[in-house]
């Protein structure tokens, strides 16, 4: 009984010249014609389709809908193509065992024995029950590669000591990011993981003791680490420069001026498929890595594509994954909207994520995003940036959100909530209350993604 | 600046061919000669060698007595070479900074910016202050390897699924575990991680999902989950055939009667070195990796050869790790003895750990290793298998040990303390609790490695 290990189950030279990173990522993509990228992005999609046709989940899918093969001639027919959600995953899962039908494992000869490894992880269950996911190592390697694309770009280098907070488990995060840091970059890599697996008092100390550069993870852990940091009495020792994660609101400001001196960047992915965008060096928007990626933003009601500037959700199809779990027009339901062409390079930008749309509350008939509380109050120093939005229903059955604000004090009650009436489109209730006061509710120190919205209308 | 990705910093054919695994291990160890053996590690120390006289620490050590590479011929001369300890490499950490002076790091052009990827983390701290761990690809894989052969050889395939405890974060146990099972094997693996990463609940549940066949980590804690399983109710939905881990002090016949039917394994490795040895299919002695790792065993007081059957401190060179951290004749201080060709295959045999010579204490004169304790109150239905040892010194200055047993019920003091008495070769005063009773003492659902000795003697 033989099968391949892990490395001789892809062709590194042949991922590196698809997916060029360094250098070479620059100067491929840097003036790439709209033509060129088409007929690159199409030839990939032609091999993922021909992939996901073997596999039950999308016959399945695509059947319902009347599809056959013939009907998909290329990319240019995708989107006569179903969407699909975390839900039919879920229900895929659901049906079909642990496992799901959706990998297409099941594809490889002598009984399974000859199968290439696979990887298998779940989400950290931010949106509900964890979700497996999982990648063949070609598929795995390329979204390392994309993280390790971002960190170089951003100029990240053998100098550098990178320290990250995700976290590990069966959580996919923090084992993800140590691969793609080691894998494609030559930083030295700390895996602290969350303030669980390594004390906040712990990660501080290891970050003076070896001269941590980079700090990787979710915003609102490593803004609480300067924090600690200064507490400790080791900030200064800290010779931090660069932030990279995931802004998801604009609380770029607020992690600034928390490690004074660094500069914060912003990417966006999901488990499913990795990096989707990042921020270049000149922070000029999300730049689609469209060599991966073929990014469509869809209208959150009628599924129609959405203009420039027009919020929509975020449904991608991953190009180069035609080994495990294809994901052939997957929705998000992370928001955003586009900014047209421009930036660091010749791919398309996006505005990054801008909310969830089945996070998005009706309140009162309006549409409001709850995680934009975070961009409207950023970089006050008046407020630590914390808090927590909460939906009630009043005696008289009227739907109202209390947003609970954490204030050094010095806050106008009155000013506040006219900025967040203002900000999110409809009137809220402010409420305010000592620094950590929300740290009960958002559980900020121990989830990777803290909970910013508590629905109690019932 | 460019630099080579990790895959491109070792050639893995090259590793397979001098590092086999899966039929061609058998194969070709099933009956090798000690002259091809001792050729073949001769021409790898040569190498390892070479890099080491690169390396500051080495020439700091050797230079220390006299030592010049000529004097050095091969393998043969390997006694004339000092051997050092973990406390060698903490004082080149104190004075060499975070890295200290025994990676080679600094050996690469381009100023440090040609450099390939270096693994980077830490032991659990088990014997003290964690100790940074680092590893070259090349290094890393072949130690990722190993632990591969050993699931490999022990049966473990594509229709496994593997399950484990050792911890992530900056501690290189969990990360390194599921490197091996994910790059040499093709099992599906969990990476669950401690009891802190994921609840012992979940983690029985998921092993239940999933179907876990395999489980993989330190034994205490495997044994704690059948506890957790039974409880939960989901024992029975558990096809449980493979314990694979450290069965230090001989805990296998509580191990396979705590997960009913599974085969309890033992390998021995330490965090710098990866797998030294372990049993093969017939659990007849531990095999020595010889194509990695070259074993000395070695008097604990005079630092000469002990014979046959005698117990010595295990000094290991690591014959594969040629590019960063070389180990040349580290005493790893755990000690065992030498079982004489034999068993599966025609590679050295060892005990396994049998304690360690830095926590063997002189108790009234005579050496003991407390961790004996646990081999000799295995497998009794009366006791489960936890206990703590604590060291004392009576009103007249005596000293004493006294072994905290957790009894079921049933269990008679007088005959244990005999047993123990004879096992240790020295009395020792009995202590009965309840089950779970030592739990507070021995840290066993948090640590790695559980604390059994309390040395309050001052």
């Amino acid at each position: 009984m033989t099968h391949p290990t892990y490395f001789e189950s892809f062709d590194i030279r042949q991922v590196l010249s698809d997916h060029p990173l360094g250098t070479p990522f620059t100067d491929r993509f840097g003036g790439i014609s709209r033509d060129a990228m088409f007929a690159m992005q199409d030839a990939q999609f032609r091999k993922v389709m021909a992939r996901g046709w073997e596999i039950p989940f999308y016959r399945r899918l695509w059947g319902a809908q009347g599809i056959e093969p013939g009907d998909i001639a290329g990319l240019a027919d995708i989107a006569k193509l179903p969407v699909y959600d975390k839900s039919d995953l879920m229900a895929s899962l659901a049906e079909h065992g642990p496992l799901g039908d959706f990998t297409g494992m099941d594809s490889f000869g002598g009984g399974g024995a000859a199968r290439p490894p696979v990887v298998l992880h779940t989400t950290s269950g931010t949106t509900g029950r964890p979700q497996p996911l999982m990648f063949g190592p070609k598929g795995r390697e390329v979204i390392n590669l994309l993280v390790g694309r971002i960190y170089r770009w951003l100029g990240v280098g053998a100098d550098d000591v990178i320290h990250s907070v995700y976290g590990h488990g069966m959580i996919n995060g923090g084992h993800f990011i140590r691969e793609a840091a080691l894998h494609f970059t030559n930083a030295l890599f700390l895996p602290a993981g969350t303030g669980i697996e390594t004390r906040s008092v712990q990660q501080v100390r290891l970050m003076a003791d070896f001269g941590v550069t980079t700090l990787v993870g979710f915003g609102d852990y490593v803004r609480k680490l300067a924090q600690v940091a200064e507490a400790e009495g080791v900030l200064d020792r800290i010779p931090m420069r660069l932030l990279i994660g995931h802004l998801g609101s604009d609380e770029r400001a607020l992690l600034e001026q928390a490690w004074g001196g660094a500069k914060a960047y912003d990417w966006y992915g999901v488990g499913d498929t990795g990096p989707i965008a990042a921020e270049g060096p000149s922070r000029d928007g999300l730049h689609v890595f469209e060599d991966a990626h073929y990014l469509e933003l869809l209208d959150i009601d009628s599924g129609a594509p959405v203009g420039m500037g027009a919020t929509g959700d975020m449904v991608v199809t991953c190009l180069f994954k035609d080994d495990i779990a294809p994901c052939i027009r997957f929705n998000t339901h992370d928001v955003t909207h586009e900014l047209g062409m421009g930036g660091d390079v010749a791919l398309r930008r996006i505005a990054g994520f801008r909310g969830r749309s089945d996070n998005m509350v009706k309140l009162r008939g309006i549409n409001v995003f709850p995680h934009a509380v975070a961009g409207l109050i950023d970089g006050r120093a008046d407020l630590t940036g914390e808090y927590v939005c909460r939906l009630r229903r009043d005696g008289a059955g009227r739907e109202e959100m209390q947003v609970t604000l954490e204030s050094r004090g010095g806050s106008d009650l009155a000013e506040l909530a006219e900025a967040l009436r203002r900000g999110l489109g409809v009137e809220v209730a402010v409420v305010l209350c000592e620094p950590g006061g929300t740290a009960a509710h958002t559980q900020v120190e121990t989830r990777q993604k803290p909970i910013r919205l508590i629905d109690e209308r019932g």
